[in-house]
């Protein structure tokens, strides 16, 4: 079947999708709700059984100590074929506040070319997407020329407490040439991208400590120092006047940017206008000599992500406080090592911090920062596939944020990851009125079949 | 009379001295509490009831649009002779925690030496002792050689809200040409004081807004100006590495301590090195070139009292908050102008604030520096009358807080005011266990009734 008879034959099959998708998203699997752990259940089976529908052979539903796993596989296309493992997650985030939704959020509801409901593009309607995508190779074209695994989880949302467990248990069962996951966006409507590369994450908290109880500012302000005094020269400190970190080796794992990145980011359409003014700032900030893109995907930032200490009701209150606290991270960047960083961090913090008072410096959390080669086979399958689907050549991307899971796959399957996601930053994952675009949910599932095919067509080549 | 006969009639009078005060400590006239109103109303009686049984005439208690004024008075001195206004307060702090007191607050103790209640040194202690010295005028020697006016008000403690009506409507009555205050600590037990200058105050408070939303760090870190980063450079650029206060002008009406002073300062005892213990710091701060003593009562200073923004719970959340705020406080010293001080403050924060995100500055309270020269008669009178209560000669100190009050009475009555307290700041004023050392009150009983008749001695002298 050419593209053509592909896209006519996903046309025809819209009303029954959007049934079944509605189906998939009236029940309310939201993760971390312990009055909603039989729905995440019954969610588990309704997605074996779709798994069955659809073709996939030795469906399972395996507990862990948390929420079940659904695996199922299509193993035709021999031993030289590549094996891809889809992975996605069948959880949902919780709905509050449930007053600012239009319907409710697991009445799937169909307007102006969207689907409305809770997990309707994260990530339901994206792991929907790839169901249907392996159905037309299983009973429409009745040839997959790929290896198929597809391991879809139930604890996404709360952090995949129990998924690296299962990764090591599995690790024969679950092994790959290439992970596929479409849990991402693109990067605008109508500008399909691939996402290669991800910040990591180093998180830190301050603690300084000035007199050991609160004191009246009067009687001894102005000789005893006071903490979130001296908390504000600490943070003030740890970036320069250019927007650079200051903390004494902070950027010597620092991969820079190739001239063919830098070019590849100029290209993308970002309207620097209309950023500030969707996020009424009177300009961007940050590290000079990058772009707004650059800077928040491929270079390194610190951000206070919170701070207390003191009086901080109405009014005045004359203390002078005994404590003052800070919560800091800064998002990293290949090749930099969040444990490296952390050290780093604390040993400068305690080196600027005043000698009149005691700070203390813990690490909360950490990531490493990825980086998916751009020429792996998968991500050039996926930029085929997407351009084919789309009509468009996929911009290559990366992200600011972190996707843990992702590490995770590269770590202990050893295969590369391919984030290949259509879904939009606009419609509000994790927030009300949560919806997913029917017409990328058609061009995904032909992009997602095409994939496939065009993986297995280059697999064997010498060019990539 | 001579000071031994008069030392030998207050200590037959212990006795009944520790009987009256506990009737006076036993009525909990806490101001700020609603449901004890009728209690301050029967303080107000009780002290009436005392005013009268000590000899002062024209006793009356007016009612204020809270809590009312007791007043008395005794003019038998004649116009030659000088006028004292007696300030005090009758009404107390509330008393949580109340499982910190080893007595209830309202069932006064004595135990080793010192009485313990609510109010015992704050400040009806030493209101009861100024009542005791009157009355040795009155009714032992018969002879008070100056014409006295005694002025008791009941919300002392929540910020004598309508004293100043009262003093404007009251001025014929209120004249005086000294005010006398008991109402503060000396240096220390066995170290003699009297205080002729308090700081001043200018509370402010700064909100710095960045984006119009909450953001997540890892999608807008490096690109958006970070409030909260942006309020720790703000507030780190207020001083500098010499702990001088850096907003332009700011020491433009400070006026510097004269030598006398310093040699002052020097000359009462103070042990850093203890200071240092107590307060379990590493060492002293603040500006470069003062001590401890002149940096907390001479000395301008800037304090951080709270700052708060982004997220303050357990764990890591990764968000790039919306606003940050900070309280930022000055103590300043004559002559500096709380207006002109916010003005200056304003002006700066704003000029140093990066250009990327908002700031706003609000003033939020104000209060002038007070010197009170201390070669007026009454404090000339005041430092006669310690010594030979304490068999010490008192030293001339600053304080660093703020009292409003004596402003007040500067401005309005135009008299300058004696602080003449004999309370010790380690006595738990506004604490759980407050205490008042009996010799020292039998001793300011002593000392006030010297006061009166060293203030008649030297009242015609040129000396002063």
């Amino acid at each position: 079947m050419d593209n053509a008879a592909l896209q006519q034959y996903i046309e025809q099959q819209q009303t029954r999708y959007i049934e079944e998708l509605k189906e998939f998203l009236r029940i309310s699997s939201i993760s971390t709700s312990p009055q909603h752990a039989n729905d995440v259940y019954q969610c588990a089976e309704w997605l074996a059984h779709a798994a069955k529908a659809v073709g996939l052979e030795n469906v399972q539903i395996f507990p862990t100590e948390g929420h079940p796993v659904v695996y199922g596989d299509y193993i035709h296309a021999g031993d030289n074929a590549p094996t891809v493992l889809f992975y996605g997650h069948y959880d949902v985030q919780p709905t509050d506040p449930l007053n600012l939704w239009t319907n409710p959020p697991f009445e799937p509801t169909v307007r102006d070319g969207k689907i409305y409901a809770r997990g309707a593009v994260d990530d339901k309607g994206q792991v929907f997407m790839q169901l249907k995508a392996l159905e037309i190779h299983t009973k429409v074209i009745r040839e997959l020329p790929v290896n198929v695994k597809v391991l879809i989880e139930g604890e996404e949302e709360i952090g995949s407490v129990h998924l690296e467990k299962f990764l090591r248990e599995k690790l024969h069962m679950l092994a790959a040439d290439t992970v596929l996951i479409s849990d991402t966006a693109m990067f605008a409507d109508e500008v399909p991208s691939i996402c290669y590369g991800l910040r990591g994450l180093c998180y830190m908290e301050i603690e300084v400590t000035g007199p050991n109880r609160d004191l009246h500012s009067g009687v001894f302000g102005g000789a005893v120092a006071n903490p979130a005094n001296a908390l504000a020269k600490i943070l003030a400190a740890l970036t320069d006047s250019y927007g650079r970190i200051t903390i004494p080796g902070f950027y010597d794992d620092v991969i820079p940017l190739t001239d063919e990145e830098r070019e590849q980011y100029r290209s993308l359409p970002h309207n620097e206008e209309e950023y500030c003014r969707e996020l009424e700032i009177p300009a961007t900030d940050g590290e000079f000599g990058y772009s707004t893109l650059e800077k928040t995907s491929a270079r390194p930032s610190l951000d206070v992500n919170g701070l207390w200490g003191g009086y901080t009701g109405e009014g005045a209150k004359t203390v002078l406080p005994s404590k003052a606290y800070a919560k800091v991270s800064m998002r990293l960047v290949p090749n930099q090592n969040p444990q490296d960083i952390a050290h780093k961090f604390e040993k400068y913090v305690v080196q600027i911090a005043p000698p009149t008072v005691r700070v203390r410096v813990r690490a909360l959390h950490g990531g490493r920062p990825v980086i998916t080669p751009t020429r792996s086979k998968g991500i050039q399958a996926a930029m085929r596939a997407m351009e084919q689907a789309f009509g468009k050549k996929p911009f290559l991307t990366r992200e600011g944020g972190s996707i843990p899971i992702v590490l995770l796959f590269q770590d202990i399957l050893n295969a590369p990851v391919v984030l290949m996601g259509v879904g939009l930053n606009t419609e509000n994952p994790h927030s009300p009125d949560e919806h997913f675009t029917l017409k990328n949910l058609y061009r995904g599932i032909l992009a997602s079949a095409l994939f496939y095919k065009e993986l297995a067509s280059i697999w064997h080549s010498d060019k990539y």
